[in-house]
C-alpha cells in the first residue's frame, strides 16, 4: 500500500530502453500490493504495472510466481502477463530491487460482492485450477499446518499485551490463544490427506479480483500461490467473499460460488465433505496472519491492518457446521 | 504521498454518475501530492485525477485554487482542468471529504533538470504570471515574512533535540536558530515593497512540472498559489532548479531559467536588483518548512521528509551574492 522505493525518470527510461514497449509517457507510484512497490507506467503503446520487489519477498520464489502468471495467461486466465525484454528476460533489476513489468488489467475490485460476482469468481477459480495442472514448477504452501504452528508460537510470545473486544464483549489474549491451540490440534488430527492437489492462488480476496461491466476481468497478486489442496482455495474464497459486513454468512453468495466452481470443475464427494474443515483451516490461517500483522505493524504506519476478530467469528461459524449442506449448498 | 482516505467502487460509481465522463474502467490510489489523497481514475472516455482533500487543506481556499486552475487552463497554461458535473459544480463530496476531478496530464517530473528544462520552466512561469493577471480572486501568501516569523517561533520551542551534520561538520540547534533569526531580521529590514505583484505558483519544484519528449507538458499542484511578488516565484525556482545535487549553484541552468522567463515577461530593473534578496527569502521559507516538517513527521511515516540542510547551504550561497550578475545572468 505504499511506494517504498522511489525511481527517477532517468532510471525508468534506461530500464524501458531494454524493452520494445514504446516511449515513456507518464508514471505514478500506486497503492497496490502490500509488500511491493508498484508503478503504473504508461508508454505511447500501452499501460503497464511495474513492480519492484521489496525485502519481504523471497527472490528465489519469483521464477515460480512469474512463470505461473505467464502459464495461466497463456491458458486464457485473465491475469497480469509478465513482459519480456529484448533479450527475453522477465526478471530485471531497477533501483537495486528485483523488478518486473506486467500487462495492465482493466477493471476494479468490488467492495460488496454480488451473487453474480461470486458465481464468476467460482468459475475463474476452477479455471485457474485446471489451467495450473500442467505448470511445471511447484512451491510448497508456507502457510499450511506446519506454518500455522510456527505462527501460533511466535504470536504466543507477543500477544500478552494485545486485547480486543469481540462482538461487544472483551476477549482477552488467553481466550484467543485457547481458541487457536484447540483448533490447531483439531485440524492436525483431521486435516484431509487424500484430496486433489494442484496450483492454488491462496489469497483470492476481493482486493485481488477485478470486475468490469459486471463481469470478472482479471485476477492479480499471485505472491501466495503454491501447491496445495484445490478445495482449500475454494474454502479461502468462501471465507473472503460469502460473509456480510455484519459477520453473518450469506448462503446465496456461497451457493453461487460453489455452483460457478462446479460448472468448470465438479468437486469430488470427499472434497465436498471436507469443505467445513478446510474452511476452518482457512479461517485459522487468516486469523493467525492478521494477529501477527496486527502485533508487528506500528499503529501509525500507513499500511492498513485488518481486524483479526473478523476471522475469530468466521472460525466459530465453521466450527458449528456439521455437514456441507448447512452452507446452503444443493448437493 | 499516500492514500489517506479509501473509496469503494460503489462510492466512486455513484460519484461519477453526476458527471458526463463515461463508465468507470479502473481506479488506483496514487502517491502524488503530500497533503491529499489522489486516485488515477480511468473511464472509457479519458483518464482523470480525483483528489480528496484531507484535513490539512483549508476548504475555504479551494474555490481560489480550483478557479485559478480553470482560469489558467483557459489561458493556455497546461495545468489540470477541474471537471464540472452535470449541474456545473466542481467542488463535490466523496467519502466525507471535499473532492474534485481534474483532467490528467501526460508527462513526468525530471530528477535532473537540463538547461532546456530550465528555459522551458522560465517561459511557463512567466506565462503563468501573465495569465494570472486578470484572475478575479486573490489569496494572501501565508508563507511570507509574517508566516516565517510564526514558523520560526514554533520551531524555536522544538528544535532543542534536533541535531544535524552540515557539510561534514556537525551543526547544533543554536547555530541553526542564529542563522534563522539573523536572516529574518535582515529580510524584515530590506524586503522590497515596490515590485510587481500578482498570482504566483509558490511551489514550482521539479516534482510539480511535467515534461514529455523533452518539452514542458504541464504544471501541477497549485495548493500554495497566492498573490505575492512575481519575481519571488522566480527566486523559488532558482533555488529549486538551479543547484546541482552536490549543492553547487549551476549558472548555466540559472541563465537559461532567467532567459526563458524574460522572453515572455522582461523583468523590471528593480526586480533584477532584488533577486538575491528574494532568493534568500525563498531559501529561508523552505528551510523553515523543512525543519518544521522534519520535527513534526514521525521517522517511520511513509511520507518522505526533505533534508533541511540543503536550504541552509542555499541560503548561505545567496547571502554572499552582491549583485545579480554573480548568478551568471547577462544583464
Amino acid at each position: 500500500m505504499a511506494v517504498y522505493t522511489q525511481i527517477s525518470d532517468d532510471q525508468l527510461r534506461a530500464f524501458l530502453a531494454d524493452y520494445e514497449v514504446g516511449e515513456l509517457q507518464s508514471f505514478k507510484g500506486i497503492a497496490e500490493g502490500v509488500q511491493n512497490t508498484n508503478f503504473l507506467v504508461r508508454t505511447n503503446q500501452s499501460p503497464f504495472i511495474l513492480t519492484l520487489y521489496e525485502k519481504l519477498v523471497d527472490v528465489e520464489d519469483l521464477p515460480f510466481f512469474l512463470g505461473l502468471m505467464e502459464h495461466l495467461a497463456r491458458h486464457d486466465i485473465s491475469c497480469p502477463l509478465p513482459v519480456h525484454d529484448k533479450k527475453g528476460d522477465v526478471l530485471k533489476k531497477l533501483s537495486g530491487r528485483p523488478a518486473v513489468m506486467v500487462s495492465f488489467l482493466d477493471g476494479y475490485s468490488v467492495s460488496r460482492p454480488s451473487r453474480q460476482n461470486c458465481a464468476d469468481l467460482g468459475t475463474a477459480l476452477a479455471s485457474l485450477h485446471l489451467a495450473g495442472k500442467d505448470f511445471e514448477l511447484s512451491r510448497p504452501n508456507a502457510l499450511s499446518l506446519p506454518g500455522w504452528q510456527t505462527l501460533a508460537g511466535e504470536i504466543m510470545g507477543n500477544i500478552s499485551s494485545a486485547f480486543w473486544s469481540l462482538e461487544g464483549a472483551k476477549i482477552d489474549s488467553s481466550t484467543i490463544m485457547d481458541i487457536i491451540s484447540t483448533e490447531l490440534e483439531h485440524l492436525q488430527k483431521n486435516w484431509p490427506q487424500e484430496l486433489p492437489t494442484g496450483i492454488i492462488h491462496a489469497d483470492l480476496f476481493p482486493d485481488n479480483v477485478f470486475f468490469l461491466n459486471e463481469r470478472l476481468s482479471g485476477l492479480i497478486d499471485f505472491y501466495f500461490a503454491c501447491n496445495d489442496l484445490l478445495a482449500y482455495d475454494l474454502a479461502i474464497c468462501l471465507n473472503a467473499w460469502c460473509f456480510d459486513k455484519d459477520g453473518s454468512y450469506n448462503s446465496t453468495r456461497g451457493r453461487a460460488l460453489l455452483k460457478g466452481y462446479q460448472k468448470i470443475r465438479p468437486l469430488q464427494p470427499n472434497e465436498l465433505t471436507a469443505l467445513p474443515l478446510l474452511a476452518r483451516g482457512a479461517a485459522l490461517r487468516f486469523l493467525l496472519t492478521r494477529i501477527y500483522d496486527w502485533l508487528n505493524t506500528p499503529e501509525d504506519a500507513l499500511v492498513s491492518r485488518h481486524d483479526p476478530r473478523e476471522y475469530i467469528r468466521k472460525l466459530r461459524f465453521h466450527q458449528k457446521i456439521k455437514t456441507v449442506s448447512e452452507y446452503g449448498f444443493e448437493i
